[in-house]
């Protein structure tokens, strides 16, 4: 049985704490008067490369051996896991770090990823096919494959954020986290439910991928699980069987997010608060300005993500339009 | 003759600090790559409004006597500088503050000044109807009228941007500002020639509204100037008599931007750093990506400005697509 205490992510939080943001938490007055709430926002399009992910590669990392890391760190992602992966190489000046991506990844992804010191394989069409090919590598050179979710170092570094939230605003009444493979919402709700369990927690899942929806309602973990296609790329696929065993009975309920719902909500997170969020980022807002998720004058903290690229914002805002 | 010394914008700093943000000075990494200098951002998109206008305007209301904040503070603007009299009129607890926009303004300026404690007047199809409105009522009422760019404290408060920028990277080798009425120009160069003449100020015009290049040129102010449509609208129309005779012999430079290189820039700070400017904020960006200000390895910091609304940026994204 896979367990994550309280204490473990307060040790990850002293591990990390030199090669992270303490992201801010921002009041929204736009948002918070238009929903009759006190809605405020933790900005971790502010975290160095612009998601959380840096959180949880840290903590696994600084959690090997030295023997471990100078064999290697493998880790396979269309997008902001191979940034944390990559930033975690540069901060802690990892010698051998391979990093796999999908070859028809977002340009503006490689590009930035070409600025780490990693090894970088551009390989296969699919996230799954770049994927096999990590485990691959690391299977013949004897290194570490980072997961992106499925990995209890993970989830530690990950619930980071949640101690954040609850120093900086100990009198919140839900927190609203997007969830894909549920390596954040598991950290976050170890760390709340712990520490005041009449806080909701509650995830979003794309309606098109909705694994933790299925998940929590069937009591078992989808992973990998056939999704549709969504603009939400950061939240595709299965639930970890991990963060299952770790988050899901302290997830309050998950909510569902059209794409259109998604689409709407990184516009309005422009006109109100002049931010960037992608897809993936914006799901938690986006259940709660489509009323998805109940707040009734409650004080509420949703965690937003960045990355969006010209290429897709501009696709967002011509649809957003008709 | 109109004077303004360093020690005025100590002053300035001290009175206002209160209540403003001190922005952070960002280096862009892929910029700097990109561009071979050190590439530092000032963040005044992350100013209270979005903008730097907020010093220049609480500056200038704290220097009044007792008696005339109680008769009354009237401003005129399209934008920026309304919600910057609007930031100061919350701060401070202004009783009798009246704001004139051109009854055409984009409804997301109008939605954000709707949130503050002013008295919001809607009138006139240009932005010069407006502020004859404002004149008009300022006589009539006894009000104190006050000026976006042409008055000495406004420029001393927006000289705190430079004050911020000395302390914070006094290495800096140039620094690239924005350029409309000049009241942020004017401040910056005095700080900067007062501190080190060696550092390099250049100004930005949009090539459709070059009033302070033909003024620096001809040695005398271009006040008001009659601009070719720009979408740059915070840097349209003249270059102001107070900023002249404080600042332009202090400037080494005014470089001008077209309206594509300013839609470039804006798309190319996404991309890079994940940050929304409007066009008036983005055109010392703009002129550096384009070649126009010689920077040769050096640190250059360009001050940003935001508010863009999602309507103008899915223009600009649309535009720089073809």
């Amino acid at each position: 049985m896979t367990k994550l205490t309280l204490h473990e992510i307060y040790l990850a939080q002293q591990r990390i704490a030199p090669h992270v943001v303490e992201t801010p938490l921002h009041r929204s007055s736009l948002l918070s008067q238009h929903l009759g709430s006190d809605v405020w926002l933790k900005l971790e399009n502010r975290q160095h490369t612009g998601s959380f992910k840096p959180r949880g590669a840290l903590n696994k990392i600084m959690s090997l051996s030295a023997d471990e890391v100078a064999r290697g760190i493998v880790a396979a992602s269309a997008g902001n896991h191979a940034l944390g992966v990559a930033h975690a190489a540069k901060q802690l000046n990892l010698a051998n770090v391979d990093v796999f991506v999908q070859a028809n990844a977002a340009p503006a992804k490689i590009a930035k990823l070409r600025q780490y010191p990693i090894n970088l394989h551009l390989i296969g069409d699919t996230f799954d096919e770049a994927q096999a090919a990590a485990l691959e590598f690391a299977k013949k050179s004897g290194a570490t494959f980072v997961s992106a979710y499925d990995d209890v170092h993970v989830i530690a570094g990950q619930g980071t954020v949640g101690l954040e939230i609850m120093s900086a605003l100990p009198d919140v009444d839900a927190i609203v986290v997007p969830v894909g493979g549920g390596g954040l919402v598991a950290g976050i709700a170890t760390v709340i439910k712990s520490l005041n369990p009449t806080i909701r927690v509650v995830g979003v899942n794309p309606a098109a991928s909705p694994s933790a929806y299925l998940s929590k309602r069937d009591g078992q973990p989808y992973d990998p699980y056939d999704h549709e296609p969504t603009l939400a790329q950061g939240l595709a696929g299965g639930f970890g069987r991990v963060p299952f065993m770790i988050g899901m009975m302290l997830i309050d309920e998950i909510a569902l997010v059209t794409e259109d719902e998604m689409k709407h909500g990184i516009a309005a997170l422009i006109d109100s608060d002049q931010m960037l969020a992608e897809a993936s980022g914006i799901a938690g807002l986006a259940a709660v300005l489509a009323g998805k998720v109940k707040l009734s004058g409650k004080t509420v903290v949703v965690i937003t993500g960045g990355n969006i690229d010209t290429d897709t914002l501009r696709l967002v805002l011509n649809q957003v339009a008709h």
